[in-house]
């Protein structure tokens, strides 16, 4: 695909992610998303297809996106703490600056076609075993317990769940954020410090 | 209200919940509505009212449940890890039971007109302030350092993500879920026993 096409298609997706966290999937017309991506309804189809196959890509995208920015720090020497933090301020800066993708994908996701389900569920499983590993990492080094499926949603839970809340704009970094769920997650409340 | 009304009330409320479960808000006509509660237009509107209002109020009788089950849990002498055990429990009972009105709730929120957003978001900090106190009781009590409201949000984040991923068939029950996660809260990855 050329470069423009890439350029176009990479438009479509945040034009109609914006569409998709205002209306929802159901409640934005293929007209309505024609208009707002300026291109007729064979341009759109050829640029990308159906209107599900737009939250397919959406979805494939983010999570393409989450983990090309998550591998990295868990190919190196770090001890698994270090690639814990690491992988959590990643995914977090993702949240901060896609938390409209990342609203679209978690909610809309039923929409799909079985197929797109089945490697929409096989990306973000994928996505999910770099943080079961890592988790798995520390407790073989004898940094923490054993871990299981549990424990691995008990902290996407926490990190996917900001998606619903953290702004752009609060208080806190998304890095801030991670520090503190990672600190939490690490040593429990018993183990928070008296003068945080 | 009647009895028979209240009863026709919660019948609806429970197959439209399924409705937009299947189909989402945008997805779900009101004609689709009539035919699956077997009611006409005016009676649905003198039942419930308007599509936005049943939505607001599927959300409002959840959180409202989902408190009626918490509070009897802080309304007790225990020491607030036992507290915090037991409304983590009452929680997920409660999401284990009504998995489809919690997604509707949480997915569908921003399609409530403004008022009723206001209203939910009311009821949802008004529940997550139970919650707070509790965490903030431990912290006063000594039991675990101090908290505020990083913590909730991560806490409550691991909780309602369950939402996504707990089915009622599942290998663990609600309780033992809760149990995972409130020992992850209170002693952490690090304080885990190595035998688990």
């Amino acid at each position: 695909m050329g470069k423009n096409n890439g350029a176009t298609r990479e438009k479509i997706l945040d034009t109609v992610t914006e569409l998709f966290v205002d209306k929802g999937y159901h409640g934005t017309g293929v007209q309505e998303i024609c208009k707002a991506v300026n291109l007729g309804r064979g341009a759109l189809y050829y640029h990308i297809g159906s209107k599900e196959q737009i939250l397919f890509e959406i979805s494939m995208s983010l999570l393409q996106m989450a983990h090309d920015a998550t591998v990295p720090h868990v190919q190196t020497d770090d001890p698994p703490e270090v690639k814990l933090r690491n992988i959590a301020r990643a995914l977090l800066r993702h949240h901060a600056t896609h938390g409209g993708g990342w609203q679209v994908a978690i909610r809309e996701a039923r929409f799909l076609s079985e197929e797109h389900q089945r490697k929409v569920v096989g990306a973000r499983r994928e996505f999910e075993q770099i943080w079961y590993r890592v988790l798995r990492d520390g407790a073989t080094a004898g940094q923490w317990g054993p871990v299981d499926g549990i424990d691995v949603r008990a902290v996407l839970g926490m990190f996917n769940y900001t998606a619903r809340w953290m702004r752009s704009d609060g208080p806190l970094s998304p890095e801030q954020i991670a520090d503190r769920f990672v600190d939490l997650l690490l040593d429990g409340l018993k183990g928070k410090p008296a003068d945080q």
